[in-house]
This record gives C-alpha cells, structure tokens and sequence, in this order.
C-alpha cells in the first residue's frame, strides 16, 4: 500500500495541513517542507492550470509530506488528467448527491469498475510498474460536503462504496444555510451540520476531513477530524507581510 | 459599487472596446493602454489557457479601462475560476435557452442565491475586504445571444433575474440564420435578428453589446448598442503589419 | 483539400505515428522531424495544456508530417478551441454511443450543421483566408472505440454522418472487456472486438487507426489498420534512457 | 518628474520596502498591496529570469507602489534590459570601485552621457510618449556597498555623478569583514561601517538603504537610513507556515 | 548553403522585413506569415529570455521566411546558445571596435577558427547531421554601427574577416553623434554617417542593414541599403489600436 | 556532509550519468528516475533559461540520484544564482588559465574566500539552515578542460586549491586540436591529451569526469575517469524514436 495519505490517515494523530492556491513551484516546495502532515494542491480556488498542478506535484514530491490534489470540478477528465499525474488523493468539490458520488468513484476508477481511461504517465514513473494492478485499490477519493443539498442526503453519499472520506467546505456550506461565509460555530444550523457529517463519516469508516484555520484547528480535532486544513500559502503571505508591516510602523 | 464597467455602462457615451486573444501579458497591456472604453479577454476563441487570463486582468488592472472576461462556455466552474481571479464581469457565450442563463446566473452568485463555490483569491485582494458581501449583487454577466434558438427565446431569456445584458455574436448568428458568417447588414432576417435582441434588451432595461469592427462600430451604435467590440489584437496586429508591408512594396 | 492527415490516409501504404505526452514543444519538434507518417498530440493522458498544445502545434508545423490532436474529452468547448487552434483532425475518446459521436461531430462544425463556435484564430493564418469555407468539409473526426458500450453500438456509431474514421484503444477496451489493460492478443473477445470495429469500419468506407508499439505495429497493418501509433515520447525517452544505462552497466 | 520611488524618497518619512525573491505575478502583487512604500524584485538572488521581472513589474504596477529593480549583477545589457521593461529605479549589487559605478551610471544613461542602447518598449507605454527626453534625468541609481573594497572607495564612488544613493547589504559586508553573514551590530568593523556608508551618502546628498528585518527596522530608520527592507516574500511565507503549524503543534 | 537569409541578400531586390519583441510565439508566427523578406527576433529590447527566443525561432520555422535573431550583447556565452537554438543569422550590437567584431566572429566560430563551444541541439535538428561541417562557413555575422565610436572605427571594423555585413542602428547613432533619437535625415553628421557605413561595407562586399520604419523604408533602399527592418510587432499593435480607434472616436 | 555527488564519487565504483538538454521538468525527472549515478543539467548547450533549471532541480530532487549544474559560461553572476538554487555541483565550460580557474573558485565562495554574494534561496530550504556554514567547504566546482589552451595549463589549473576535479570535454578539445569534433581514440593527440589531463588530476587528487557515450563509457572508466556521461535526453528521444521507426518500416 503506498498512498502515503492514507498510511498517514491510519495513524493515531489527527493531520494538520497546508492549502497550495498559488501557481508556482517553489512555493510548493516551501509548502512541502514545512513540517505539515499533508498538502493540498487546489485547482478549484487556487489560480492554477493542469501543468501548475503537475509541476508542484513534483515540487511536493521533494518531501515526504502527502500530496492531495483538489480539482476543481466533478469532471471525469480533468479527475483523470490528476491522477495521470500521480496524485493519489484528491478532494472532489459539491458532491451534492448519491450520483455526484458515484460519478466521482467512476472517474477514479479503470473498467469494469469505474470509467477512468487507461495512460497513467506520471504516475508510472512515480509508482512504479505495479501501479496498473494497484491503482484502483489504492486511489483515495474525499467528497465534499458543502450544501444543504448534500447534507441532506450526506448518509446515503458516505455509504457509497469507494470513497475514502467526507470533506466539510464551511465556507460554502455555511452560504447554502443562510448563513454568512466563515466558520459559524454557535449557529445551530452550523453545528448540527458538522456533527451529521462527523456521525455518516463514523458509520461508514469514513475519514473525516474539513478546512479551518490556525485558531479553530485544535477545536476541529477534538470534534473529530481526523485531518484539518489550517492554512493556505496565499492567506499565510498576505497576512504575514501586513503583519510584520503592522509591527514597525506601530514601533 | 465598484465594477467598472457597469459604471462605464452607466455614463451617456457608448463604450467602443477591443478583444484580447493572444495569450501575453504585454499585449494585455498594451490594449489597456490604448485608451478603449472596456477591453475583453477572450477565453473562447483566444489562444489562452486559465493561467493567461490571470496574467492578463494583472496586466490590464494597470490601467483604469474596465475588463471583461468572455469564459470559453456556459461552464459552472471555469465561470467561478474567473470570478476567484478577480473578474467582475463576465460574458458566457452560446445561451440559447432559460435554462443555459439560469445556470450562468447560478454560477455567478454564491448561495443561497446560486452555485458558485467561495474562494476569492485574487477578487479578495484587488477588490477588498468587503468583496464576499458585495459579490453577488456586483457581478455583472452578459449572455450571448448568437443561434436561431437564442433568438426564438431571447425575450425570456432577457427576462430572467440576474442577466445584466445581451451581446450578439453576428458570426454565429449568421451562420446559424444560414449565412456567411460575418456581419450580413442588408438581409433581413439578420437585420430583424438584431432588432430583436436590442428590443427584448429593452424591454428588460438591460445593455446591449455586440462584436462589430471599425466600419461598422458608429453603425451599431446609432441602431443602440451600449458597447460595441470594434478590434483584436491578433487582427490588428496581422493586418497592420501586411497593410504597411504593402504600403512599401507598391512605392 | 488541404487536410494532410486525409491525404495521407488517402494513399497506398498504411501510416506509422507517434504520441507526443510531454508538454514541451521541442520533444514536439523532434518527434515531427523523426520521418512519421503523422503525429498525435495527446492531450487526453498527456501531461498538457491548452497552451502546451497550442506551441506543440506550431513546432510540428515546421515539418510537413500530419498532425492530429486527440482531445481530452468529449468537450464541445475543448474542440472548438482546439480546431481555432488549427487542427484539422481529432481524436475524440470514449465515444460509447450514437449520441457520442453526434455531439462530437457538431461540435467539429459550424451551424447550420453543428454548433462549433466561430473564430478561427491561428486555423485562419495556417489554413487561410478561406478557411472557413472549407472547415466543415475538411476538418476530420476519428471516434474512439474503447468499451464493451461502444462496441455494442460501433456499426451504429460507425453510420453517424461526419465520422472519418475509427480509433481503437486496446487498453481501455481490454480493461472494458475484463482483460488486463495491453494488447491482449489471443483472448477471443479482444480479437473479435479488434474484427468487429475494422469491419463496421470498413461497411461505412471509414479509415481505422489503433494503439500499438513497435512489436505490434506490423501485425496491426496486416490485420487491415489504416494508421498505427507506435510509441510515445515518453516512453521512448524512459525506455531508451534506460536500456543504454542497462548495456553499460552489464559490460 | 515621475520616478515615484524618488518622489516617496523626497517625502519626510523614512520607507519601508519588501523584497520579492519568488518567481511569480500573484506574489508580487499580493507584496504590492500590502502597505509597502516601495518594493523591490530582487532578480540576484531571487529565483527570477528577465520574463519573471517583467511580468512581476506589471503586476506591482495595479498599486502605487514605487517599484524597483535589483539587477543580478553590473551587467550593462541586463540593466538596459531592465530599463527597457519599464524600471525607473534600479539597485546594482557588488559596486566595489569607481569603475564599476561608473559603469552602472553609464549603463543607465543614453548617449552622450552613457552607454545605454536605445529601444525602451514597456518603459514608452508605461512612462509616456515623452520618456526619451525624461530617462537620462530621472532613472535613479542605487549602489550596493557590502564588500571591504567597497567600503575603502565609498566617500570616492558616492562622489560619482549619477548615483542616487547607497545601497548597504549588511550580509556580505559581514562575510567581507570576516564576521558571519547577518546583522553584526555592536561589532566594531559592522557599526563602524554603516556609519562611514552614511556620512559618504549624506556627504554628496545621497540616499540610503539597507536590508534589514523586522527586528531591525526601526533601528535602522533611527541610525540614518532613508530606506529600509524588512522583509522578502519568501521568509515572510516560510515562516509563516512554520510558526503557524508549531502553534497549532504546541496547543 | 542553406542559410536562408545569406540566399535572400544575394537576390536582386532589396529586402524588407520586421522585427520582434513580443515575448510570444504567436506573434512570431503571424510576422513570419505576414509576407516579409526576414524576421528578426530582438532579444535587445524585446522583452525576451532565452527560451522565447526559442520557440519563437520555432514559430518562424512554420514560414520560409529568413530569421535572424539580434543577441543582447557581444555575449559569447549568449550567441553561442543562440546558434545552439538554430539560428544561422545573428545581428551582434554595440560593435565598435576591431577587437569587438573579432570576439563577436570567434563567438560564432567553432576552434581553431574561433571560440564556440561544440554542442548543436536544435541547430543539428533543423540543419541536419551535416550541420557542424557547414556551420562555420554559413553563419552570418551583422555587426551594429551605432555609435560615433563604431563610427571611426568602421572601415578597419568591415575589413575583419567574418563578418557578412553591417547593420546600422539610427537612434543610438543619434544619441551618439548629439542628435535626438531617431532618423535625423537632413542633419550633415547623420546623412555622412550614413554614407560611411554604406561605402565601409560595400568596399568589403559586405550586405548593409538598417532600421527604418514605414516612411522610410523605400528611401533607405534607394540610398543603397540591402535590408531594411521597416516595423515591429510592439508599435504596430500599438499604433494599429489607436489608430483604429481614433477613425471611430472621430466619425 | 551532504554534497551527494561528492559522496558518490568517494564510493567504489565510477559513475554514470546522462545529460539534461530538454528545457522540461517531465524529463528531468524521467532521466532522474532512470537509475543514472548522476544527472547533470545542462545549461550550456541545452536549451535552457535560469527558471527550467531551477524547476529542473527540483523534478530531480524528487530522486536521490546526485544533481549537478553545467553553468553557460566561467560568470560569477550565474554561478551564484545556480548555487542560490541549491546546486551543490558544478561544471564550468571552457577553463583554460589559472586565472579563470580562480574566477571560478571565487564565485562559488562567500567572502573572504570568495566572491559569491550572500542569499541563499532555494539552497537554504533544500540543504538547511546550516547551510551557510557549510556552503563554502562542501559546493563542488569541476574544471572543463576542452582546448589546446587549457591542456597547455593543465597541471597549473589542477593545482588551484578549491577545484573538486577536471571534466573533460571532448567534442571542443578535438576541434581544438584541428581533429573533427567528436572522440578521436587512436589520434596520437587526442589520447595524449586524455592521458594528460588524468594524470593532472591524479596528481591533485581531484576527479576525472569526461562526456562519452554508449559505446565508449566502459573504455572512459578504463582509462581512469571517475564519472562518465553517456547520454542526453535530446539524442535519446530523437535516436530511440528513429531506431524504433527504423524497424517497423524494414519488417
Ligand atoms: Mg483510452
Ligand atoms: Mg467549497
Ligand atoms: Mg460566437
Ligand atoms: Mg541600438
Ligand atoms: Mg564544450
Ligand atoms: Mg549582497
């Protein structure tokens, strides 16, 4: 078994983790060595093409750090294109329903089992020779709760065979409740909607994923995630210039 | 409010602008600076890749002249790509139908009010802070009206919520009226076509642009156009350089 | 007729190609300049953008070997921009149905006859002025046959007006078939699938290309395919690199 | 006079910049709209080609932000290069000698009064039709002392016409001194240094600046300098990241 | 003898050609397919790396227009990867001395003629296996006259064996002899100037080149010039955009 | 100690490696993933620019397999920004007198040892934070001697302290010597020169390196080299593609 994500996963700490959204290689790289127990190269928000993606997935693979992949759409060929690649996680954005799900497996997947079409390059090169044989088994898929839509029907979604883990969006999911962008914690609506998630994820052995940041990360593992997203390379410069700027102008 | 090119709209003059189709930052800028009323990027029939249009609207957020993005297709999530880079109006080509603009508006707006996935990365940073209230009123989306079937359904198509204007692609439309595709002033269901968009426009209080050139820009205007598209760069640039080389050889 | 591709296939000798996967537009250049008798583009497994595909396309232009693209996907927006882009014949993979193939088809011409956008960038500076008079009739579409469905379709699939030919693709068909992914000569199902797409092939005067390699490339010829690609750049470039390493290491 | 850098020097406050060091657009205009009163691509040792600065120039030119350029050695036709695409003020590493300033002064300057060749491309569209006339007087000239040598000819090369200040780089200054590389106050050699490139500067009416850090910033403000560089884009996100994890590691 | 552009200069006519300085192989390729004698990619003041260079080269390549490249110095490290590239052509500025044209000779000379270092990529691609036979003998030299300097130093600088001809550069040799930059016909030292360098060359059977623009071109020809680079892709986008626009403005 | 290139050749065994001319990191990884001893990018004669080897650097680090840089030319410039990427080896072409030896040693050492400026980028995230300590005792620098000039100096130029070994390259040191470029085994001065250079580098102690190929890389390790390159991807990938096509057509 060689999906270093889900070897890390099957670990007793929860995973901290990093978001790449910037289209550059060696800020991938800076990423990878942070330290990090995974990385998340995101193609939906970040503002990346296909060949960034391929490039800071061998910047990741500089490290040992576990590299994910978030495309940027429940779309067959661009879920194929990754993991062409070599990614052997990905996050798949709005599962919304028990056939966005199934359509995502299929995607990852060769016949008869799924429809993902056959020309692993990267992956070859990165896997090895076996990769063919083990692909299927080993490919891990995260679907996305981040709907009202699909929190509706999240234990059906979770009960689908073949995916791997349940990723909560709450900026999304906090707009499709009514709420505003963010984390919502207090709202009940918000609440309620974390633990529902948590439970169909528990009762399908589901690995349970969801985006936070630096303050709520510790929270997110003591509500039971099992890998939480604390930061983004994008946020974390921005952020830093104007703090370290902050400082010395205030001196 | 701070989209451009809805303010522009808003001013007495009609709005003359070129399109972008060579994937260069530089030819980017310099179209900006050409002193256009807007310019358009142009994903559909340009030569340019997601990454390009980013590179591009930095380029263009040089000058103050408004940019507009013309995504490749009626695609929920290359729409919400382009929006995450900083676009604040879009133009989605062949809508032919209510339901093509529904799924365009839906795009374009976070939820409740649509489907758009939350992540402004770089419409965070060159819009500020207060981009996730105001993005979903500002936004501003033109549907193309370029086949029979837009056509046959424009008024309704003008009538749904959230369509801030009609552009009309007379090549398509020619073609799909079953002429030569170009600009078929003089026949009559190409003239009737274009009275019949600016009409349903109308009717809705909603702008008109189209895609003319430099004969025909004044033209379109007076029938009542807001914004008329009068150049490329790669067409200028191709006939400009065998114009003056003729120039030359003929002396 | 300008369409090297079809003049090509026109000819008396079956045709030997070649796969480009690497992004990079001098491996490109190499391998047009190696004496194939056509080239394909792969943007399906790949590792290429649009714009990958856009400077692979001119560097191939250098010599007079055909060109072909296969696309990613059955994507009526990725052929348009592909065909803008100047190629005149495509690959369309995981053509399953009669439905399939139709929109594939459409999406190759422009209305009335289908529903390919207008803007014919760099086709126009490569093919002419009057390209777009002759695009309907010269731009060419092979459909590939690679499941179990599409071979239950395929003397249907086989009819669809505007099909130039078919492409068989051994591994996913293999995959399909419950084979492993190869070329699984001998197992009845994949040999009869291998007669059955020649012969629905040939009852519509289609022409027939396949996968192969350079072991099999002769045979595939005398079983009655019209083009044969025999490799890829990338693994030629690992093979090879690994076979000198090899003779020098047992010395 | 446009050289928004030497206007900001003119002002009564000192400046504190940021360096980018990150081959990349976004990350340059993310630092651009940080608060910065200038910014410098620093094309020595970041991990930037001649493209890179360019597209990074127009990115920093959506903010007001003074931009300026540090070339990666006293090269006259990467200097002319630089100024072609635009720079108005440029930071020449390793000046040792009369000599070597001489020759980064008259690569700055076209003839008679220097070297540089004529063909300003991106500096005509972003300076106006009339900078053929303005460059001569207005790009401005930054000195980096930070060697031994240096320090022996600096009351001698801040006497060199067309030098606008001195640029101190406390790290190889160090190494040159026989210290570590780093800020070594409170050693004689180093102390005694700044102050001898201060009175030189102030002696012939110069500018200063200096790298320095967060920590130092002020300080430095305080000892003299006009100019101060706290912070590069690419510590600022590798500490970042790391201080972030360790908190989240520590809870 | 295959280089393409010593064949053109040994024609009747006059050649006229065009320069490039977008980095951007598309706007390559529609120069090259615009009907000019030759093309000359400026890697001087074009804002342009290396690698641009190459896949402009490669754009070219499509067309059977001569390319030329101009390097940005007297660079052997740079006019050799030139060369490497494929270039037969290369226009070397800034010569004003013997010993500069001698280093600029060596630099495109293999030992023991001169000092280029033996490693044809793309050159042995696109010239063929005999290319190191022929390389020495078939590359072309252009030296720049563009300064009062060059100026005195013209006839012994056309008397060095090697060199295939001199290129005049009006604007720095304006700069140079106290004029504005420009074409500065009428003023004694510009039209001597002129004169000169044409008798200089002639005396050596050498080809002349210079750049003009438009107005000129036919004049420079009359005067005895051999090529004449008449516009470039950066002004005639440029001015074509607001020429156009201005034609509208004012209707 | 960390140098993994310097490690390698302290083993047993002599080395082999293969060349980078491709300007790709899918083909820096495919050869760095081949099982060579070590790869060397070329930045000479490849078809490079600073940014492909940088993202060449880190597909390779991807592997354990050692890297080494060939810098274009003996420029203290370019040598310092490789370094600043992380090379911890490298080659410097055409060093043919103990001055620019010593130029050499000085750019890829901090003051007071040497000249290289102070900034280590990639170089401190990839070795560590005690980078700066080690840097100067443990970068790697190998001498090419390839002319008449150099062989004439050679012993003096072992003799500079701070030389790790001496690489040979044959094709320029043959045309040097008035023989056709290539290996000329059995030209008296040719294999003098060999035998000269080896016994040069004995006699200091440092490492022999020399460009071979298939068939002559046994006879290299033979004679004495330390470590032997005996292939490109650029010849591999045009070679493979030919050899193979070869076949298919004469069966
Ligand atoms: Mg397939
Ligand atoms: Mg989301
Ligand atoms: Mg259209
Ligand atoms: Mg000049
Ligand atoms: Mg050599
Ligand atoms: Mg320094």
């Amino acid at each position: 078994m060689s999906n270093s994500m889900v070897k890390a996963l099957q670990g007793d700490k929860p995973l901290i983790g990093s978001w790449c959204a910037i289209a550059n290689s060696l800020t991938a790289e800076i990423t990878a060595r942070s330290g990090f127990d995974f990385i998340v190269i995101d193609m939906q928000h970040g503002l990346l093409d296909y060949q960034d993606t391929v490039s800071m997935m061998q910047a990741m693979d500089v490290s040992t750090t576990p590299p994910v992949v978030r495309v940027p759409w429940n779309d067959t060929a661009m879920i194929g294109k990754v993991l062409d690649a070599g990614a052997m996680t990905v996050i798949v954005p709005m599962i919304n329903t028990v056939e966005d799900v199934k359509a995502a497996v299929a995607a990852c997947r060769y016949a008869p089992e799924g429809v993902r079409s056959f020309g692993p390059m990267r992956a070859m090169l990165s896997e090895g020779a076996d990769y063919p044989l083990r692909a299927n088994k080993e490919i891990s898929l995260f679907a996305m709760i981040e709907t009202q839509e699909a929190l509706d029907n999240v234990e059906a979604i979770a009960a689908v065979p073949g995916v791997a883990g349940l990723f909560l969006g709450p900026f999304d999911l906090s707009l499709s409740l009514g709420l505003a962008p963010g984390n919502n914690d207090g709202e009940q609506v918000f609440d309620e909607a974390l633990q529902r998630v948590l439970k169909a994820a528990k009762a399908n052995n589901l690995s349970t994923g969801i985006l936070a940041n630096e303050a709520l990360a510790v929270q997110r593992v003591q509500q039971g995630f099992d890998f939480v997203v604390m930061s983004t390379d994008f946020m974390t410069l921005a952020g830093g210039l104007q703090m370290n700027l902050a400082k010395v102008r205030t001196e």
